[in-house]
């Protein structure tokens, strides 16, 4: 007596991808509930099983449903918005535009719009990592789709969290209320090693810990990065992240295009996987990642679209024809990375890299029912051989395209047929996002005649890694000062001495980010007093996000810098200033410790307009709000230590801008 | 009064390619006959023409058709039969076939196949390289495609010419018919300069240039072929081909991965255009061509997929995708090839590299008009940003697909509208490549169990680059030898001597490319008679395709040679012979030039099995029969100076294989 089950589909070549590898030409696949029940070929489980609706395949390849092991896809409302930048210029346009428009319904409407065009290119399970991920997650099983979701927690303001301890918590709320969900997989995403602190990372890791989910971060996506870090921390990036707990989780690591083999071993001790991204490294020329070692030491790879806004799509069809396609000419062996291969990293090898190997990934009884339909017969993908058992793979790899997909089942439930999407309202997520990027073109718009835009069309902007916290006072004579910095209650790091000769433009404009450009030539002075070195640097300085402490300490976030190689006089006609001041100054400068803490004592003499007396400056950088409100009670005993009168701190910069700015 | 014309595109955004890059948000083109006669803003172009049809294309990309710049279209039928090989083993495994298979049904069937592919894909023009290409003529036109056809040429003998002289003349004829057909470029291509003499290049550079006709052929695609030409020309690839007049013609230079700087200014000097193919050299392992540099230059570089059985799809979208994403990160540098270029390259600079840039590549008034309308409103390709002039250019490159292509037009003529192909029977087409399928899966299946097969799949096969045109004959001493070769009617060029320990394996079967394997193993000796060195070499005799010269001269071509790293227990076990012998000789041999003609003398004493007397063996290489006719007779008088009677030489291998071959 047959069993009876839900959904047969047969007819077509089941390609399994279990560990046999098996293909069966004329296969079925029998699914009830959320799972599959068997797998074979067709005339055995049709003998076996009755099935409430029979799905014919002939013609086409039933396949387990892509994994998309890394991407963000709310950034599918930012697809093509700038492409062709440097990264630095790139993320200089992305990140204010993110902070204007980055809200829960942004991310739930481009989720709506991702997941809709990956369900078209036979995706069930993808990995992403970005702000308001619980609104992701809402969007997300609504529709019906098996995710990997990882809240981003980094140093700096997000569009969900002004400082990290506001997004480890939101990290702490999401999971706890996702945790156990049978498609959602809440994880903990630290944006990088190079966006975190150590405490940050060993924060993330013990919160990844103690709910046992998975950590889904950035590792070695670029050179610059590994340079910086060895640079930094005297080791390559994984090291960096397994000395700070992060593989000392259920780690899924996006990127590793510049890590070496001992890292790579690292990694696979660790049981981490890994995501490549071949379309977004090579667009932001990142490189191409070392895929084929990775799987020679044995490690889960899979393989990520990346945001849409780097790659520009979301077709996971394309990305692992790209992968065995890269794999070969970067080991100068045609042999590498075979379609078969190919195919197990976008689907099984994938699904373990998330850590959901055990669930999805393949058809096998017990997995859940996560099902893609392929057409096999357009113009491009004919004609068929058959003699031999790979050709099938070739076939997937090399010729089919995502629009050959006609259906998707996600844990048992149908979210695609005959190329129909069931549970996402298509056309009115296009039109809402048409709405949006009408927004954006307006606020871009605005934006091209800024400061702002101007200096990163021109060069590109460094953003200054820190919040800054800084406190300005006027003094009478540096002779306290100086009896401060030789007593032993400061320990002297370093010592400099510069002539700086400033020139502010300012803008008659409400910018929190270009308020004020600041070109700025810095002289170096020796002890003798003589000019040994010199350079020129763009600062531009915003006015708002500033936030106050007690005796006039302020928290100041944003500043862009940028190498100055072009004159004054171009400067001054490129940016058209509303108004000019010029501060000439001598600055003498000390980073010391005190009570174990990091700060830079700046003691300038205004030259032009000269200016009776001295101004005593002190900065620290600091990463929380926490960190600054102790860091700015330090800084009102140091005042006192150096003979400065707390009560007489400015909330301002020097008077004359101050005055030029009112 | 407005003037009439045939077709109005109206409504779309019309993306020009022109020189100015005009890209017209609503915009029209106005065709009449085969032209374009206006490209603008869509009132502006309604107020001045009506049209007997009016084509909306609201939401969607006007564009110029797309242009594949080097392709093997009948190799559709080639699809997928053998991926992730190295390129010596594909070679192996695709020759024989081609050598079986290719006729001028098979040649139409491919080019329908892969013209609808093509059209499907946006494409209008291409540029083809194979055999038989008149029938690949008759077919293009009748599907109503502009193609630049060149007719392959090598010393090899192909699947419709025997020898190269063959292959010329039926270029001529081809030329003679073609020459000033309104959609068909013939040309001339001479497959390689790797599989040509100086003569055939130099013989192809004349037929171009009598017929002011484009060379069409592949340069500097391996670095395998670059210091190959080093070692034997020393200069690269593109030098060579100069010195033997191959730049003197309308040149379009097919990969170009592994050239300098001064090659492409040596190029652009010419006028000459090049096809990157970056999907195939990624695929074989080839590498990276230099694009960005190319362009640089000044070169008019364009795209191509190569043939379907290296990429394996004609998706030209794909195609300039991924040639701008490589030369990001090959260049480190993420502004490389930025989308409007990528477009470029794959229209307008794809037709100058194909010389028809004066005819297609842009929607211009006076051009032809080849026009390809994009589906701008898949999911896949939401939002639109407009705030600036390149987005459209991202929108297309990044993000677009193939499958979006809606209508094309080619030469005024519709060949696809609503996805619909107007000039193939694309469902009859594809039947017929399925039966063509199924014997080709009968042939490999039934070699799959050959010789000649089992020797590939183990280690890949260098085919020997030669016919070889030798005689045998038994002499009673070896003193008639040593006094010619020590007179002075020889120049010696080199000297050897070697013990050789030949097995011959035997085959029971007709098989044109393997009657015998042989084992060798060479021991060379040195001159007080102790062995130096060795070497194991196997070589794959075949039996057909025997020339007979007057005096025993024979002409052999069948023999694939591969190192021997195994033992000869595993080669016994692995081939299964049916029979064997073992030959053990001791060889004298000198390389002489006669008459400035180059040959090779083999004195051998065969002492296993032991034969009285020695056996004389004259050898030398020849690419085409008339050359063979010649060398002939100079071996006949060789054999006279060397004091053999030619009446006595045999038809046949060593007797005692003779014998066991019966």
């Amino acid at each position: 007596m047959p069993e009876k089950v839900d959904f047969l589909f047969t007819g077509g070549a089941v390609v399994a991808m279990n560990e046999q590898f098996d293909v069966y030409t004329n296969g079925a696949v029998a699914v009830r509930g959320d799972s599959i029940v068997a797998v074979g070929e067709a005339e055995k489980i049709a003998a076996a099983y009755t099935a409430a609706e029979t799905i014919d395949c002939a013609g086409q390849v039933v396949m387990p449903g892509l994994v998309n092991a890394h991407t963000h896809i709310p950034m599918s409302l930012l697809r093509g918005l700038n492409d062709d930048l440097r990264l630095d210029v790139w993320l200089g346009y992305l990140m204010p535009l993110e902070r204007e428009f980055v809200t829960p319904d942004f991310v739930k409407l481009g989720s709506r719009l991702a997941c809709a065009e990956m369900i078209r290119s036979g995706v069930t399970s993808f990995a992403d990592m970005y702000y308001f991920e619980e609104a992701i997650a809402e969007e997300t099983a609504a529709i019906g789709m098996r995710a990997l979701l990882g809240q981003t927690i980094l140093i700096f303001p997000t569009p969900d969290a002004p400082t990290y301890e506001d997004g480890l918590i939101l990290c702490r709320r999401f999971i706890e209320k996702w945790n156990g969900h049978e498609l959602i997989q809440p994880a903990v995403s630290p944006h990088a090693w190079y966006t975190a602190t150590p405490e940050l990372l060993r924060a993330c890791a013990d919160l990844a810990r103690a709910f046992d989910v998975p950590i889904h971060t950035h590792i070695g996506e670029t050179g610059f990065e590994l340079d910086s870090c060895r640079e930094q921390h005297h080791m390559p990036t994984v090291s960096w992240n397994a000395k700070n707990g992060v593989l000392d989780t259920k780690l899924l690591a996006a990127h590793c295009v510049h890590i070496d083999k001992g890292e790579m071993f690292a990694l696979k001790k660790a049981g981490a996987g890994v995501a490549h991204c071949p379309t977004s490294n090579l667009k932001l020329a990142s490189g191409i990642a070392p895929v084929a070692e990775m799987l020679e030491v044995g490690l889960n790879v899979g393989v990520g679209t990346d945001g849409p806004a780097s790659n520009n799509d979301l077709d996971m069809f394309e990305e692992m024809r790209l992968a065995a396609l890269l794999a070969k000419t970067q080991n100068n062996d045609p042999t590498a990375l075979p379609a078969r291969q190919a195919l197990e990293v976008a689907t099984i090898r994938g699904a373990k890299a998330m850590h959901m190997g055990d669930i999805t990934g393949s058809l096998e009884p017990g997995k859940r029912a996560d099902i893609t339909i392929v057409d096999m017969d357009g113009v491009h993908n004919q004609p068929h051989f058959h003699n031999h058992a790979d050709a099938v793979y070739s076939r997937l790899v090399y010729a089919s395209k995502s629009t050959d997909v006609a259906h998707v089942m996600c844990n048992g439930r149908f979210l695609m047929r005959d190329r129909s999407l069931l549970t996402v309202d298509e056309s009115q997520a296009k039109a809402d996002a048409a709405q949006v990027a009408a927004e954006i073109d307006a606020f871009v718009r605005e934006r091209e005649s800024s400061p702002y835009n101007k200096l990163i069309l021109l060069s590109g902007v460094q953003r200054q890694e820190s919040f800054e916290i800084q406190v300005k006072v006027p003094i009478a004579d540096d002779a306290s000062v100086l009896a401060a910095v030789a007593g032993d209650q400061l320990e002297i790091v370093k010592r400099s001495h510069y002539k700086q000769y400033d020139q502010y433009f300012m803008f008659d404009q409400h910018d929190q980010d270009a308020a004020r450009l600041r070109y700025r030539e810095d002289e170096f002075v020796n002890d003798a007093g003589e000019v040994f070195q010199a350079r020129s640097r763009l600062t531009l300085i915003g006015e708002e996000d500033r936030h106050a402490f007690p005796n006039a300490v302020m928290l100041s976030r944003s500043r862009f810098l940028a190498d100055a190689d072009r004159t004054l006089r171009f400067y001054r006609e490129y940016f058209a200033p509303q108004a000019e001041v010029e501060v000439n100054k001598d600055r003498r400068r000390w980073r010391v410790l005190y009570q174990g803490t990091d700060f830079a004592i700046n003691l300038d003499k205004l030259t032009l307009p000269e200016i009776d007396g001295y101004f005593l400056e002190i900065k620290s950088r600091t990463w929380s709000r926490t960190d600054a409100a102790r860091k700015a009670d330090l800084m009102t005993e140091l005042l006192a230590l150096l003979g400065a009168d707390p009560a007489t701190a400015e909330r301002k910069e020097y008077p004359v801008l101050a005055l030029s700015n009112a």
